[in-house]
């Protein structure tokens, strides 16, 4: 059993196309028109595969293929949301993926005891709405539903509002729910499997993520009659923070990173001392205690930053989410199906976020990597070849109708 | 002879109000629908006010009072833009004194040789289009008129366009025209005036200024999976531009100030590595060669960066603007106007750029000063004393009179 690799290809160029950006990229953000335009056709395919679709409160949308009698099903799923100017690879391939399987199994009318369904959620990305993984975090009970309507867009948009509007907020509840095994196929976003050249990577599980806000306040002031010596630029202390912040991996070692991604000026003109800046910080690490040292040293750079400008400061450690260890029956499942593949495997550990994360958390889980060019994602030259590809589905296939069982 | 000190501040108020802030601020941004209410309210008046009411191609207003022969017109002005959060002193002050100026004249029924008029030059603060003073700069030939109508905000809007829409693209060529003078009534934005304690700045010139905008461009990246040994961050480089740039003035000494005020981050999200960042960089100095020399070593700060960080860029020193030195009989003028009202007075040099510097070059010019309290403007806390308002604006009164000469 495999599954077709030239209806994935299409399926795949036909998404793509839904937000694709001129470079080839995607701008598919979680809850706009193009975001609506993505799940349609999903939903729409969906049906076509047989699946019985439903959408839940936090418009994740399940599809599920009936088991050999009343069994938790395998659900295998991933996020079809981008970052601005993200690939066509990041979720979608996810997605696309588990379609595939469901779809090879109609075709070959494999009935399985449990059944195997997909699932496709809201706002993995974080790009619009913090925190990232919204949607299997609330599912998981570790995002209270309202605080997950009340998230704000930078425009003020409440993340509840415009799931109405793009007519996705379901009638599921958005609860945990028995499954047998959660699935999910990605790519690996990093340079390992490509330095490598292994298609394969079986997913261990995902390092521990430490996301903080900092605001800065100054005083905002004209440019040119303010003397230097009665300066407090919000903008210069935010420098030192960015400093200071690329400093803790080298501090803390073991495979830390930390990245100041995003950033804001107020008044943000040329002729203005900057008044105000908000900027975010992201700490990740195989080991938690890690991040909890780079947590204090983030407090440090940040108050010697204030200090040094005569600045003051707002910081939130606002979300965390601790290493992820993937179930071990999951894994060696994952890995015995790339094995009978004999295309080339390896366990690996994510250093990004995915839905398998949060659920992880209520039921056995496990993901599939395949390999990123020059280890490049959130970006529009995102890209996997469909060898790699092929590989990667197969395994999932395989994975998913062993944990399903033959019906 | 003595302005009206109440009618002047119930049309401060009455103005200030048009895009009024709720913390007592002001944000009416060029050739958006407040400026145009504004404008609307300004026209409004200078007709009420018998004068001769034309706007040119740029959309700067004049309203000239007949003098008793053909002579060229004494000018009064400034602009009725602010910055988005900005207050309501900086630039409304000085057209409405100079509006002040003529209700007196009509008061008393004065005739003068010269006409006395005023003017409302368009964008001077360069918040939304840059560079900045560019309706004066078109006046005094020193912009080219389609390089200004082809300057583009932010979300890519033509300031050709902008004018047309709000209806203030006029008939009249934006041309040097003859004029006895021009002065300008202007808050200090600094801290001298209060710190001495003094209403009456007697300005004799104003600094040189150089803008300048950098855009680095890095490896944009997902803030995860990506090892930091491979990273290419456009905002760390930008980190270190910013405190670059900060240490300038204690290298050049004499009172250079330098400031990096507008920042943009490409794509601006939490989890991903910046790929692009763009700002700006702002020079000011009261001897022309410290620009010079600052300018260059921000050449080698941007280099350093980009080079420690392993990111391109494209650096463009697109404006300058040389130390403005006013006309020694205006200024003369204006001090003995100062004189004479025996309020204490004291020459002063502008940090700042006014749309005097451009006049100067055209016409003999000069400006008057009153103080900011705390030395603050560009913030919604700008704020200058009725007292200290209404000796600046008798000493634009006798000033413009004495020029303009007996009729």
């Amino acid at each position: 059993m495999r599954i077709d690799r030239k209806r994935l290809e299409a399926s795949m160029e036909a998404l793509g196309r839904v937000g694709a950006t001129p470079k080839g990229g995607l701008n598919r953000v979680a809850l706009t028109d193009d975001d609506r335009r993505g799940r349609d056709l999903l939903v729409t395919w969906m049906r076509e595969a047989g699946l019985a679709v439903s959408v839940d409160q936090m418009g994740n949308i399940f599809g599920i293929r009936a088991g050999a009698d009343g069994l938790p099903p395998v659900l295998m799923g991933s996020h079809a949301d981008s970052v601005p100017t993200g690939g066509r690879y990041d979720g979608q391939l996810g997605v696309l993926c588990a379609l595939e399987t469901i779809r090879t199994l109609n075709d070959g009318k494999v009935a399985t005891r449990h059944p195997v369904g997909m699932v496709v959620f809201t706002n993995e990305e974080g790009a619009r709405f913090q925190p990232a993984m919204i949607g299997s975090g609330v599912m998981a009970g570790k995002i209270p539903l309202e605080d997950a309507y009340n998230a704000r867009d930078r425009d003020g948009l409440r993340l509840g509002d415009e799931l109405e509007r793009i007519g996705y907020l379901g009638p599921e509840p958005c609860v945990p729910r028995p499954l047998r095994a959660y699935l999910e196929l990605h790519i690996e976003q990093g340079p390992i499997l490509e330095e490598e050249s292994i298609p394969v990577g079986v997913v261990e599980g995902i390092v521990a993520i430490a996301w903080s806000r900092l605001t800065l306040t100054g005083v905002q002031d004209h440019a040119g009659p303010t003397p230097m010596r009665i300066r407090h630029d919000a903008l210069v202390a935010a420098a030192e923070v960015i400093r200071g912040v690329r400093e803790i991996p080298r501090k803390i070692g073991g495979d830390l990173v930390s990245t100041v991604g995003r950033l804001d000026v107020m008044p943000n003109i040329p002729n203005a001392i900057p008044g105000r800046v908000s900027l975010s910080i992201d700490l990740r690490a195989p080991d938690e205690h890690h991040v909890t040292r780079a947590l204090g040293l983030v407090d440090r750079v940040v108050k010697d930053a204030a200090r040094a400008e005569g600045v003051s400061y707002e910081l939130d450690h606002y979300w965390r989410v601790p290493r992820t260890r993937f179930d071990l029956e999951v894994v060696d499942t994952i890995e015995d199906a790339a094995r009978s593949l004999r295309c080339g495997h390896r366990r690996i550990l994510s250093g990004a976020g995915h839905d398998a994360q949060y659920m992880a958390a209520i039921c056995p889980t496990g993901m599939v990597f395949v390999p990123s060019r020059g280890g490049r994602s959130h970006c529009e030259e995102e890209f996997t070849g469909m060898d790699d590809i092929e590989h990667g589905a197969n395994t999932l296939l395989l994975a998913a109708a062993a944990l399903a069982g033959q019906g």
